[in-house]
């Protein structure tokens, strides 16, 4: 044990600086793994702080582009969303990092990994079951589940304190009342004054989006999203012109001009994995806007049963990704069969933003791709090959069981009443 | 055939004033119900028109509190939207229509039904499997379905020559180029223009709710909405203190303030019962808000896994809704499940009005009503008789499949290939 | 209409003969496709009888191979099964049949397609929605949909009545008081004395299986089914060491062997697509054994939530077959998602066979194929990796749900008392 | 802790002894519950037994009509079945025995509970949950998770040999190579030999059925079973005219005669709630006939849109009971929703048994009760107020997606290639 290499997932802040130390103070040696997820952090800064405390390596690892390629973009093709708000920012980036921190553990050649999630959230869970997905014989430590450490440090002075002992710069910033977590989808914020779920956040929470009713601009915005197979390929900005191709500056694009309309706030409470219920409040700017789009988009393009079919795999997929069981034999099977449903979505979307909120107001296929949507058909003016007169029968037979039921059970109840 | 009596569901417009001509040009006695259902319309003078025309009665039902109270609040309880988006206003009105149809028949020991709903649309199925339900031995008449009809009357003009020949009143007001449905619930447009989904709606076309850049107030406010089993019970207006206690009160009041916001409007494609993609626009201002209130109560209140059963029940109701199956064996079965899941469904919840929409920002359980929200429980800073130590046990255990996938069939590919 | 040219699903029978007489009569050209699935026919016989009759053309088309291999081993591989007991020997071979009588409308550039179902059951939706998916502009004849062939032909002596009118040959043989459909999969029986559920089938029905009872061999026979991503690859005979490794040899073994064993006989009452509910007795001797012996390795081969997701799937996609949608959005999709779902389904399964049942008795995986089951793993007398002091943090975190329902809302009733 | 009173689970065999005197060890104080729940056992000897190594006190909880009526009755009423084939008989018995073993604690006052459940197996969760559902406070022993005791007895020589050591009886029977679990609803054999899923159980390893092809009658007998709401009330023995009203009456009645033809064998690997895939055999005499008696009633019964429905709740209810779940919000949710949907399952099945094998053969509906069969209506000869034209119609509007997706992305592929 002592002088085993260990995977620090480390961020800088007070948690895993103070966990840095007290894996030293166990003797491990530790290289710590600061991954870029689109954050806005002084990554050099933590490195020399990691360094300073007695990180044998640091890595700063940019992952930026993975995280949007390999989990936001199949995350809008996929139309995940949990409990049917969140947006999954937290749980998208969780294997995104994982992997970065596999690596590293191979690199190494190093026998544990070490997080500073706590014991009783869902990413604890995410960071593990990566891990021993990727690396089966992987060691994890996870020292606020450890008894000991818990003794130790029973509260954020704790930290603090053994922070001032041991030279670990604390950050002059006086903390926030509540916990955020941030990257290129999305800021999470939980914990301290939010735990009571019937207190309104205050409006200075907010970092990533700015006040609909006060900052944001007054007049709509449009832009026009393209999509080729679910996943979105073009951004036209229709204020300006201005159109964007790569992943990355899609959604930085999408954030800023979302962030600054404050479009994406959401307060929840969820349901976490490990059983408990907690609140939550989530800015997700350019995410919001995609799922927008797509969502749109989906309806108008596929078959209605075709699309019962992959809401169903949706929300098992969602589940399975805020569970942390995006590297799964249920989530690797459920993945490629919605990719499956996503061969016809292909076209472009227009999308309003205004303060606070956007919504679809257009959408058309793709120029060569065919389209359900059929104007002619559906046009009141003409027939397009329909025949109204079919329409009797397939109502009548589809009545034969309503009828059935009454004939054997007696009359529907016309006057529901109320439950008491 | 000739002397039957018809129920005929008319609206005073010119589509139902030519079809009363045309049934009694066929020798049917023609009783009109024009159903109440909070449309603005003068009954009185529909009225007039129709005995003019030559019905032998005209029954202005008035339906609303029924509306409300056995349809729009258990479609709230149920948390009813029909793919994601649509608050199924329609839907929900058709078989509270019904009824009142239904009723007139066996007052008038009438034998046939007609309606003026298209050939094409919902609205047809949606009359006639709940006339098949109520009243089994009723025949329907659907002019828009019967050739000759269809062939004396190819488009609007026709009927406007036709109402002209035989005396009926054609209104002034030039026609929209689209199609509305109005109700306590919602107003609806499609056709005409709104037949190209990709030709955005006119602002000048929005009824119900006021443009939310230039017309909505620019300060926020709240509502508390209470909810007993899901139900909503009293609606607060937190802005000058005022209660709506009563069903139609508490919806008259969002519908205005929400209206007022410029809150609840959709541009979607939908997918129609008969299998054609239609697009519709929609405004839903006080429904919007109630939906928002009770999906967040719900995941606050509910168990995780009764919640997720809840839902997948509640899809299957929505789409029973809107394909017309209010009455059925399994709206019936399905909607007493889904009402046992709002036992614990009591608590009140606070919405953020905004310009344009509305969001849930705070929440807590009814006085004396048990919570599932424990905030000792998930507080970082107790523990609350949960054992962050197990949660170790837990991973290790969940990943026992992950793992096993690993040694039978290799690793996981860590670099999802994006699809051609 | 008149010398249009018609092309008739024939049989030979009395039904088919009369309607091709009867469209003859119409005046139209008709070209009779006679469907060789593997039923006992003499094909050349009834190609002569429809000539006699008057047919322009008669194709006997030999699909067996095209059945078993495109039809067949498909539903095997998705585990199809019909509320919860018909392994679909009808429904997969509508499809099938369809195909046949598309080509040679093609050839002879026909407008009419003709067929010989009932306006109450399956096979006309069937037949109907393979031909508007394949050839949409082919017009569909149903005679027993015709107001007028219907009212000509008010039941069998009317038809008999007609035929020797006709010269048409009426077997010889008497009737039985029951329809027969009968393929290379299996023999169904309905209608007749049949219509009453509570009569037991009489023991002389059976024409596919010998009876368990008193003419199935007394010893149990053992076969070994192989099978590679779920489609069978080789039967063994362990009785007598042969191998049989083409589809429709493994079939016809499987047939002959389950059939002396009076394997795969059911007596069901069944939920027709058109809102009928119907008694049917089916014989699917080889269907039964490899339906057993794929469902046995799936458990065996398949992570829990893989099977869970491909469960669901396999029932809608047995709805779908069921009722006729083989070719349609929704089946094309879901056989993709479930054809993806047996990459694992590699191994081999022994079947008992004993009179009137079989079956799983021992399975393993395929030679080169992981396998999920994991001997040392589940060994009472090892670890293999196992740690199981972790399941009690997983029963602790998986308490915690449970737990806090208590706290919230009361202790469970222990006492449940019955319905009354 | 050394006092401290624990409610033990005790069978009498050696593993429970062992712990038993293991426990004093430590200086509990035990008391012994023994739960019948119809295993063949002598029950006063092992009273004797574990008074003679120490025990405080020793109950013999006879809970044998409480199995029967407040948890097979529910199960047969439900349809529960695990994984399409495993009745779930150990698993009904868990939360039975666990509450007499709570009722004990609570008498006693104890503050711990010790089972002898292994650490890989479902029945340590099933105990468990039940016990952190009913008494949240109580402390559970699991003896085979402790890393000292697994140490200490690291296979059955090392539990003989303690056993001989402190004076505890070993049965001079010697044991099986496989481990059972025996109740009123069936035995389990698992482990041992039948750990290599490719080795056929022997047939000397069935205790509770007979050989079907040697020992069984070789006649067939026939059984009505019928229910009111789902829940058998009366078995008809049709074979000499005897009736069976009470629920132990019923199920001893039908194991006996059932046990008597060899019926209810399955050989099976499951998905154990751990994550490992383990084989069991399992011997469901009576059971097995009142499965596939309730299963055909519903299917006449029920609407088929009720059924799918009711299906789905089904496969979740058996997956949370076999889970460990019986007492948790969801299965108290989702039984009651199975309950609802049983308000029509009224009439009665006729079930042959032959060797090996039963399967329903006739059944009709209640005599008062409604039913949705109506053999008019299905009737090839009657219309029954069924409009055989409307099924055109039908097809039509339900080909009109099927055509679409023609029109939009070209012909269905009619040579489905096999994969590869």
């Amino acid at each position: 044990m002592a002088g085993d290499k260990v995977i620090l997932a480390y961020s800088g802040g007070l948690d895993t600086s103070c966990i840095l130390k007290w894996l030293l103070e166990q003797r491990y040696e530790v290289i710590c793994v600061l991954a870029d997820v689109g954050q806005q952090e002084n990554f050099e800064a933590a490195r020399q702080k990691a360094l300073k405390i007695g990180a044998k390596e640091v890595i700063v690892a940019d992952i930026k582009q993975n995280f949007v390629e390999q989990y936001i973009w199949p995350a809008i093709q996929m139309g995940l969303i949990y409990e049917e708000r969140y947006l999954l920012g937290t749980s998208l980036a969780r294997p995104c990092i994982s992997v970065a921190l596999i690596e590293a553990a191979r690199r190494y050649d190093a026998k544990y990994l070490a997080h500073g999630a706590t014991g009783k959230g869902n990413d604890q869970v995410r960071f593990e079951l990566c891990a021993y997905a990727l690396q089966p014989d992987l060691k994890i430590i996870a020292p606020w589940r450890d008894v000991e450490f818990c003794r130790r440090f029973q509260g954020r002075q704790d930290l603090i304190a053994y922070a001032h002992v041991h030279g670990i710069e604390v950050t002059a910033k006086p903390a926030t009342p509540w916990s955020t977590d941030a990257n290129m989808l999305h800021i999470s914020y939980e914990s301290g004054i939010l735990e009571d779920p019937n207190t309104v956040a205050p409006s200075s929470l907010y970092e990533l989006t700015l006040d609909p009713l006060t900052q944001a601009p007054q007049t709509a915005r449009r832009v026009c999203i393209h999509f080729v197979h679910g996943l979105p390929t073009v951004v036209e900005d229709l204020g300006n012109s201005r159109n964007y191709t790569i992943a990355s500056d899609m959604l930085k694009f999408l954030n800023d001009l979302g962030g600054s309309y404050g479009i994406g706030r959401i307060d929840i409470v969820e349901n976490r994995y490990v059983g408990l219920k907690s609140r939550g409040v989530y800015e997700t700017p350019g995410g919001t806007i995609l799922y927008t789009a797509h969502q749109d988009l989906e309806v108008f393009a596929l078959d209605r049963e075709v699309l019962r079919t992959k809401q169903l795999l949706r929300d098992r997929m969602s589940d399975y990704v805020y569970n942390g069981f995006w590297f799964s034999p249920e989530a690797l099977y459920v993945r490629r069969c919605i990719e499956l449903s996503q061969q016809h979505v292909t076209g472009q979307v227009t999308v309003e933003l205004a303060p606070g909120y956007c919504r679809a107001i257009a959408r058309k296929a793709g120029v060569n791709a065919g389209a359900l949507y059929n104007q002619q058909l559906v046009s009141m003016d003409e027939h397009g090959g329909y025949v109204p007169q079919d329409a009797g029968g397939f109502i009548a037979i589809n009545a034969v069981r309503i009828r059935e039921h009454v004939r054997a059970f007696g009359a529907y109840n016309t006057e529901q009443q109320q439950r008491k």
